[in-house]
């Protein structure tokens, strides 16, 4: 077994990727500073049940179990930092009753990857608003997703919207049952519509039209019109409808709007306005969120939440790489006069590579190099 | 069983701090960049057997084991950045012959704490320069060691250097076996001398004077000339001393300085210069580092070695708290108009946070508001 090995669906990040992943999440991280979002650093290792709810059983398969001989209890290594944050708002930060607004970065881990081009340790950069149940706070959420990403370069964003109220009013109204309401779910997710029709057959009118009409009503502002004819009015179908208006409302002209009354793709603790953003050429979503009120309730503050998060690691992919700056070669027999001189180029961002074997300019990677003429420094360029 | 508890010695990290040791990080990332430090970022997870040789017992025994139901092989969660930079090295960058300078920075897990003040999960940060095996590159990493501490506002610092050497040189020519020279070791840390007088009864003269004469041999640069009289003419003690009087020569005036020849607490691979940085009030090392040539060899590349790292969550206690700056209060409404105006506030580094509650100043932790005045946006001070 050679031991430079690394598992599956496990990498290190080498230095051509390695800044730009950091000056990526440096710009995202000032951004949420500048809108007001409060980082918190939540460790890597919890116990287990507050990594993990019973009902949360795709997160429990993802969870990596860790025997504690310290404390003689299970930890788990954290799949998911959105329960984390969840936790500080409803318990640290209990004191505060108004809007609390916090953000992170932190690699999470995966005991199976979640796609075949999935790598095992996301890098989970997100942001969370608690305390605000008005569309108004999903609406800042989604632009500082979009900005998030146009910040470091992604062209062309879509962003797709949905709502979890037409779906739970709908399964509510038409009296599904736990097990039939996740079938459907899932289906609907595939847009599978022979299965969905046999997963109906018992269902009654109204609902059975509606839910199969779900899967169509996919496209642009139309269809929300389409929607209001083909589902039934119930209260939560409306506020959905509602909630959807407002968004095209506010974001046309800023960003090509789908509107995907099957885009549900979250986890059991979604309520409202689901989101994801997606650019050309990359099948998969490049972040998403949406509204959880209850997220908190665990934890001992069921408090409005909405938030979004993205993985930094799989989407620096889709980023054109930037050739790293040229460094500044200086030989180290001159270091000791120079030590001014090169902490001044230094402050001002240049790299200066001090060389002790005579290497390459090449090999260095500089472009110039600090020499010594009479009693003045200078920058001579390499050919 | 409260969710919200977390096991002990984990901590979340929350806002007053959290952004502290984010910049604190970025000011170090940058320094390293400046001095031709790439940056790796290596996963939490690897294969047990490649984060941990069987020799390290103080590693292993502070290794997270994993059972990865994907593999089915043991994984680890890692304990210690700088093997896994030596496998980089090692063998992902093995095309370059020449200095290979690399830093990284990345959360660790133990599972047990080194000591009572300690986390679970230190946040290390750190730089190794490999290929060169000359003391100037000790001097490098020491230099970029004391500047990452003051450029983030560590005042007063102390260097105490040691060298591996010595100890070695002496254990080689007095002939101590492996499990002496262990206990030699770690009693010399102690600096307990009644025991190191008993396990050196049956060793030769010189040697039992010379290992005798190492705790006392502790203080400012005559403690040099000192080593000189009391210990053996061996090539390693020469080499040794006359590494420490290159420091001695190129560092007075930069930093105080303290020659400890008994200063070794590295791990089981380090050979040559070792040093530790400490700062007043504070007893434990903020910073420690050395040479350790052979730490490639595993991976198939031993070459010379040097680098240093430090636990920012540990050093940012030390630090005073600098108050988070306050931010710019907008009323909600008055958001779709003032869109352009935030952004422009936002890019100049201004916390602009939109207000949906109604809520105090103090509360949003703002000092102005952005209100409009005819066509005109201002920002008016709250008293």
């Amino acid at each position: 077994m050679r031991n430079w090995l690394l598992p599956e669906y496990v990498a290190d990040i080498l230095p051509a990727t390695a800044r730009q992943v950091e000056s990526a999440k440096a710009s995202m991280l000032e951004l949420f500073r500048t809108s007001g979002y409060e980082l918190v650093l939540p460790p890597l290792i919890e116990y287990y049940d507050a990594l993990v709810t019973p009902e949360d059983g795709a997160l429990a398969i993802k969870t990596f179990k860790l025997d504690d001989h310290f404390s003689g209890r299970q930890l788990g290594l954290r799949a998911d930092i959105t329960p984390q944050v969840a936790r500080i708002d409803a318990h640290l930060l209990s004191q505060r009753t108004g809007v609390t607004r916090l953000c992170y970065a932190g690699s999470v881990v995966h005991s199976r990857p979640d796609g075949l081009m999935s790598s095992r340790e996301p890098l989970q950069v997100g942001a969370e608003l608690y305390g605000y149940a008005g569309i108004e706070a999903d609406l800042e959420i989604i632009r500082l997703m979009l900005t998030s990403l146009r910040q470091i370069g992604v062209e062309g964003l879509r962003l797709d919207v949905g709502h979890m109220g037409l779906f739970r009013g709908l399964v509510q109204a038409a009296g599904l049952g736990h097990e039939l309401s996740a079938e459907v779910f899932s289906v609907l997710q595939a847009k599978d519509l022979s299965t969905l029709r046999e997963l109906l057959v018992d269902v009654a009118e109204p609902y059975r039209s509606a839910f199969l009409a779900l899967p169509e009503l996919y496209g642009s502002r139309a269809v929300l019109d389409k929607a209001r004819t083909r589902l039934p009015s119930l209260p939560e179908v409306e506020l959905g409808l509602m909630q959807l208006a407002a968004v095209a409302n506010s974001l046309e002209g800023e960003v090509e709007l789908n509107f995907d009354l099957t885009e549900l793709r979250g986890t059991h603790y979604h309520n409202g306005l689901m989101f994801a953003a997606y650019a050309p050429g990359w099948a998969e979503e490049l972040a998403r969120g949406g509204r959880y009120d209850n997220v908190g309730r665990r934890f001992g503050r069921a408090r409005p939440a909405t938030g979004f998060s993205l993985d930094l690691r799989d989407l620096i992919r889709i980023l054109p790489q930037n050739e790293s700056a040229k460094g500044i070669k200086l030989a180290a027999n001159l270091l000791p006069q120079a030590t001014i001189k090169v902490a001044e180029l230094r402050a001002r961002g240049e790299k200066v590579i001090v060389d002790y074997l005579g290497e390459s300019a090449a090999a260095l990677n500089c472009d110039r190099e600090l020499v010594k003429a009479g009693e003045n420094w200078q920058l001579v360029p390499f050919k």
